[in-house]
């Protein structure tokens, strides 16, 4: 355990939870107090950690996609578990105001986009909530207006799955999509905000602003 | 006051909060116990609110946000400035292991890409964070793999400028600035998770699971 701890960089006390709450399974034992953790193990350990660290899972929701991906599904039901499992990518949620359009506004960019989004799917209830926050602030946006969003969305989903198609594996599938879901959004968030500073840069660097000598 | 509060649904003691904390500029006095507030004070106060409990910010990161936008910078430097306030999209760095590459990679999709962005730019700190998370899981990505990602992020962000053209005032451009960046990354990752979930449904439905019955 000592190994896998250095190899994970993941503290022995830590290990030792996750192996309680069931995360991780028990080594091979070799001696009375002895227990050996193959590649697996470390893979599983890096994954559990990363959910829980950077994807921010509670330990039960790390379990409830752990227990979906051991499941013998195919592709699709695999992802879709994985996918449900996960804290939606809206932080907060407000309280909804009745029935404010946003929910509507959602239906009509999946109709409009011919996209295939199960009805019991938290992304349609997330998206609207996400739309509620920026209508607040004056910045909402309407189904025609969230499609260019939503084209780009759909090409780096088509990116996204590119990259799942060469494996075979059920559990290499659903950690690879893990992965590519929960952390490369911020990497996507960051490039997007890369790419803002490039564009603005392009756009507007040299038109001054009316501060004295600049 | 109430009426500010009414018409924003943030309750009276938090607005007190913001203008104690300076984040909110002071009413009109109009009385000894009245003050009058305006459609600036209510679209301001929608902002700081929709900053802190969305965007996630200290009151501290959104006070520097709003004095950068009150600031008589040009177009360019006032995105920069309200970006470079906000946090990271990257949750946790994860501690660096040295010179492990990521920072390179980092330096190589700049280039490739032919961006500009600042040395200073926290972007950099942030994306190479990013990318030594999913590396730790076994899906890491070098410059020429994140390239598709940057190109779809490149093209998002010409969406986002577009959004921004119209606009005159330099702390409607801010503000605005700041929902498209802070509330639009969840609707953005939402849209993304639609998207692959439709897109799993066109490849992989009815490809079937290995359960019996299914």
């Amino acid at each position: 355990m000592s190994e896998l701890s250095r190899r994970s960089g993941v503290p022995v006390p830590t290990i030792k939870f996750y192996l309680r709450e069931g995360l991780l399974p028990p080594g091979r034992a070799t001696a009375s107090n002895q227990a050996e953790y193959d590649e697996e193990h470390l893979r599983r350990l890096r994954l559990v950690r990363a959910l829980i660290t950077l994807g921010g899972l509670s330990v039960a929701a790390t379990r409830e996609v752990l227990e979906a991906v051991a499941e013998p599904l195919g592709r699709y039901e695999t992802l879709g578990v994985t996918h449900y499992a996960l804290r939606s990518p809206v932080a907060t949620a407000p309280d909804g105001e009745g029935s404010d359009g946003c929910a509507a506004e959602v239906e009509r960019l999946i109709e409009r986009m011919g996209w295939t989004v199960t009805e019991q799917s938290p992304l349609r209830g997330a998206l609207a909530a996400g739309l509620r926050a920026l209508r607040e602030v004056g910045a909402g946006h309407d189904a025609d207006e969230l499609a260019p969003y939503a084209e780009l969305a759909a090409a780096t989903a088509r990116v996204d799955l590119d990259r799942l198609a060469g494996l075979e594996d059920r559990i290499d599938i659903a950690e690879r999509a893990l992965a590519l879901t929960v952390l490369m959004e911020p990497v996507l968030a960051t490039l997007r905000r890369m790419a803002q500073e490039n564009e603005a840069a392009l756009r507007y660097a040299g038109e001054g602003g009316d501060r004295v000598g600049r």
